[in-house]
């Protein structure tokens, strides 16, 4: 994998990606994949919507339908015909918060399925071992993802253990040459833990830079901890995670949260947020989110946002969507999932053009003041 | 509407309808868009299946969003994104089927609506002014079905008030001049009553020659009288139905009907099969049906049926198939449903090429022995 930095406004930066499975941009968001599908929406649409990269979740693969399954068929790209870039996320933020009977120890992790209570142990290596067969171009090494509240001793074990496995994880990643089984190239990407604590993220950050890993994560955030307090672990990556490394900020895509991670330096996200709120009717517009099920679309003709060239609008109206949403026609959350998944493709790219212009502030800005008008 | 007729082998023909929306090949099958959308599938997606032709319900979309609401839309086609040939059903069957506390009169019927109980009155008038709101390029006339077990007075009844309510579609329509609210042209069909009752069938079909209507359908079938009643009634259709004009077999989709159908003089089916069957994880394939839940398909890299052409199979192995549906995601239904349309799609087009070829009986005794070969 190849990280190219184009150009740079502040800590912001614009990126190509480069990987066994094609390149992306960068600042870019990826939807999220999680068992292998991005809800709702086949490739073929992904790609219309201007989905560049997708995120699959090893933890739900694993245990669903097996990584040995996934390698016979040829790995995920081909399992889930996507033959774009790929990024798999370990299954560490998935076992501390959906697997049952957790045990965490210094070896790795045991617990009981969440799909039908097997018992299960995940180690760094057993990690790497499942993302290898799945094969996505990017993984993640295994981490331990204490929750929001957690006390600092908590934070403290879970930068220490995550450290430890990431060492462990670059092993075992070396050990197969860096490559998927199939056969074409992995990059391992660390994840920096430290919840909201400055001293404890420097920790995890030191740590991560000693084993000079082809990418750097910023995880445990987007927990609860608020927007204030993200953005004060984020003030300080730019000096911690090695710069002319892609830097990916896990689990967040709030517009909001977006813009401000972007201005210190991010290059990456994933997000539930286009997925999921569009199978609940919310579709994302640059002037704010619309709630599809409201009576007040019941007769607006009008595209779900005016000029978006993604394949619902091109066709559809607010008031069928509505339609088809109260019917519960499955295409209804196909519909505004696809705009939101356009709508973030183009708010990313929206974003790279700024810094290319030297005017990401005052984009920023411009967006803040249209998608969160109450706030201003 | 025009329809011209082509090649006839025995009583089966190839034919040739033309729509305000263009034309189709027949004999066709058109797929189930209820709601004003095939379950689980978008417009570009019924394209790249083969889909010429779609259904929908008056029944369902006068109750919900509203036949007004679909004409301030711009008419069901506009609405649902859907610019090729269009048939509403009238409802008569749907009230007949879902609604409550229904009763009927010469007048017409009333009934509780099956999404909100409301109050409604749907008479032959009333169902004319609904769909020429909506705006189908055939609509078919206000019909009573009375259920399968039905004693001959009952159907003897049905056929006479059918009969009359023909006549007063047809009033209401030419008072419209034959056109849609929009302005384009509709074609009315009327619909053939009896149940399995050779006498009824006949004084039915007698009525509605009497109205030189554009097209005819045999309505009252697939209610449970089995295949060899069915294909008693469609013996004598040849006869009784103007050989100049479409003939539509209403609800009927089993390849063995279709099949029957077909050498019996019939142009036109609609069915649930290919998605109802598609949502249930049942793909139809040229030697019989697979049930991709089942576990002999876990690690099946191979397509649902090898040389299909249909998006599904270009890109999908009945191991990720089986993996979607077990997991509750969205695309699984959706995936086995575009394949099963693009089956249909492909069986009725061999069919047509069989008549063309003056080789229907053998054709159909090939497809038959490969479909059913237990009964054999």
């Amino acid at each position: 994998m190849e990280f190219a930095i184009g150009q740079t406004d502040g800590k912001a930066r614009t990126g190509v990606l480069r990987t066994a499975h094609g390149e992306v941009l960068t600042p870019l968001l990826m939807p999220c994949g999680t068992q292998g599908a991005v809800k709702g929406v086949t490739p073929d649409q992904l790609r219309a919507c201007g989905v560049r990269m997708v995120l699959a979740n090893a933890y739900h693969l694993m245990l669903r339908p097996g990584a040995d399954v996934v390698a016979s068929l040829g790995g995920l790209h081909r399992m889930m015909a996507w033959d774009g870039p790929l990024l798999t996320d370990s299954g560490g933020y998935q076992v501390f918060s959906l697997a049952h009977r957790r045990k965490v120890t210094d070896a790795g992790v045991s617990f009981r399925s969440h799909v039908d209570g097997a018992a299960v142990e995940l180690t760094p290596e057993t990690c790497m071992a499942v993302q290898a067969d799945l094969g996505a171009d990017v993984v993640m090494q295994l981490d331990e993802c204490p929750p929001g509240g957690a006390d600092r001793a908590a934070v403290a074990d879970a930068v220490r253990r995550s450290a430890d496995w990431a060492g462990r994880c670059k092993a075992a990643w070396e050990a197969r040459g860096r490559r998927a089984s199939a056969g074409h190239e992995q990059a391992l990407f660390g994840i920096q833990q430290g919840g909201a604590d400055a001293g404890l993220r420097a920790e995890s950050a030191r740590r991560l830079a000693e084993l000079d890993l082809p990418g750097c994560a910023v995880g445990g955030l987007s927990v609860g901890e608020g927007h204030e307090r993200m953005v004060a672990v984020l003030d300080r990556i730019d000096d911690q995670l090695p710069r002319e490394r892609p830097r990916y900020l896990m689990g967040v895509g709030e517009p909001r949260d977006v813009l401000a991670a972007v201005a210190r330096g991010v290059d990456l996200f994933d997000c539930v947020l286009p997925t999921r709120n569009g199978r609940n009717g919310q579709a994302f517009t640059g002037t704010g989110r619309l709630k599809l099920r409201n009576a007040a679309f019941a007769r607006d003709g009008r595209p779900l946002e005016a000029g978006c060239p993604c394949p619902t609008c091109r066709a559809f109206s607010r008031a069928a969507i509505r339609h088809y949403l109260l019917a519960e026609e499955m295409i209804g959350p196909t519909l505004v999932t696809m705009h939101n998944l356009a709508f973030f493709a183009r708010f990313l790219a929206d974003i790279r053009r700024a810094i290319e212009d030297g005017r990401l502030a005052e984009r920023s800005a411009e967006w803040l003041a249209r998608l969160y008008p109450s706030a201003g």
